[in-house]
């Protein structure tokens, strides 16, 4: 691309570096500022750089948050015995979304995954092993990626927790609702035979 | 979506009112931008701010430009009686890329289309004329797009012009190359047969 400015060019570069931004869907967002007020492309910029200075991760589960202790730690209407671990922040905004968790988060900060060179002390499992030991904490509901960096990522948070008296659970895999049968692929398909449940749950789960 | 920051939301609402971002891209866009160092998104932010504010238009073509007038126009090596009439600015950087015009740039902002409250008058179209009445031109090519609203504003510039002796050009429309006859519009194959050129003019622009 040849641009005809250099202020053009160096802000179409720096939304380029952005994921899932190419060079047209850069220049796009920034003629798209350039015919917006000069007092609102300044206050865009200033939320972003404001954000990025301010932002801090809870001293406790690792999620975003504006204080030392985000806001579901430090609710007093949330259970605290049972920890949700989630792979990263975008899994904790999608399951509050639910509005079916009440309980505590933990933000690992990934899964396990030894050919992208994250092994268990990239992620927050010390500190959460430590929550366990520490706080009375009664469940663990994984709620990872059902792939093999999600397994062992259980496994092996599972097999740290031993000797510790919690209840480990993992979210239901299945036929997701509104799912055809016969275009779920066979895993899925074999995993919900496997691990079937009781019709009254199920219609309990359905209301 | 249940944000745990505002500083985190600010920034997503941010983003998302960019076109073609929704909250889920923002928010993606964002948390990408919280792995990077506080240095680099300032310098994003920064940029994007600057960008705006010291951004001008050239006084001649309207392209973007850092100076008065924009290089493109103030070049001397390039042919000054020859102006191609486009759209907008992305217009003229994709045809700057074919290094194949070497002429002077107008950009119109947009062209004529009644339902969208478009009208001559939000247009460059007076300064067009003017340039055509006090500079030396000799052509005058349109570059717009092949639509209802392009021709209008090519047969609307076009009787502006009559009392002018300045040759009007359009670029030509037909098949593009790479593309199968077969799946080619009714209107553009009609039309490229009814404009159809000499054998030795397509040997030489197919080169």
């Amino acid at each position: 691309m040849v641009f005809s400015s250099s202020h053009l060019e160096n802000a179409v570069n720096e939304f380029a570096k952005l994921p899932g931004i190419g060079k047209k869907t850069a220049l796009r967002l920034v003629l798209h500022l350039i015919k917006q007020d000069a007092a609102e492309v300044q206050h865009f910029s200033d939320t972003i750089a404001q954000m990025r200075r301010q932002i801090k991760f809870c001293s406790k589960c690792y999620n975003i948050s504006d204080a030392e202790l985000c806001h579901i730690c430090s609710s007093r209407t949330r259970g605290n015995d049972t920890i949700c671990v989630v792979e990263n922040i975008r899994d904790v905004i999608a399951i509050e979304s639910t509005q079916q968790f009440n309980g505590l988060y933990h933000v690992l900060g990934g899964v396990i995954s030894p050919l992208d060179g994250i092994g268990p002390d990239q992620l927050t499992i010390d500190p959460l092993v430590d929550r366990i030991q520490n706080e009375a904490i009664k469940e663990i509901i994984f709620a990872l990626s059902p792939n093999i960096q999600g397994d062992t990522t259980i496994y092996y948070i599972s097999r740290k927790l031993k000797e510790i008296p919690v209840k480990i659970t993992s979210i239901a895999r299945g036929i997701a609702f509104g799912g055809e049968l016969e275009y779920a692929d066979e895993i899925t398909l074999a995993k919900s035979i496997s691990n079937r449940i009781p019709v009254e749950h199920y219609v309990s789960a359905a209301k």
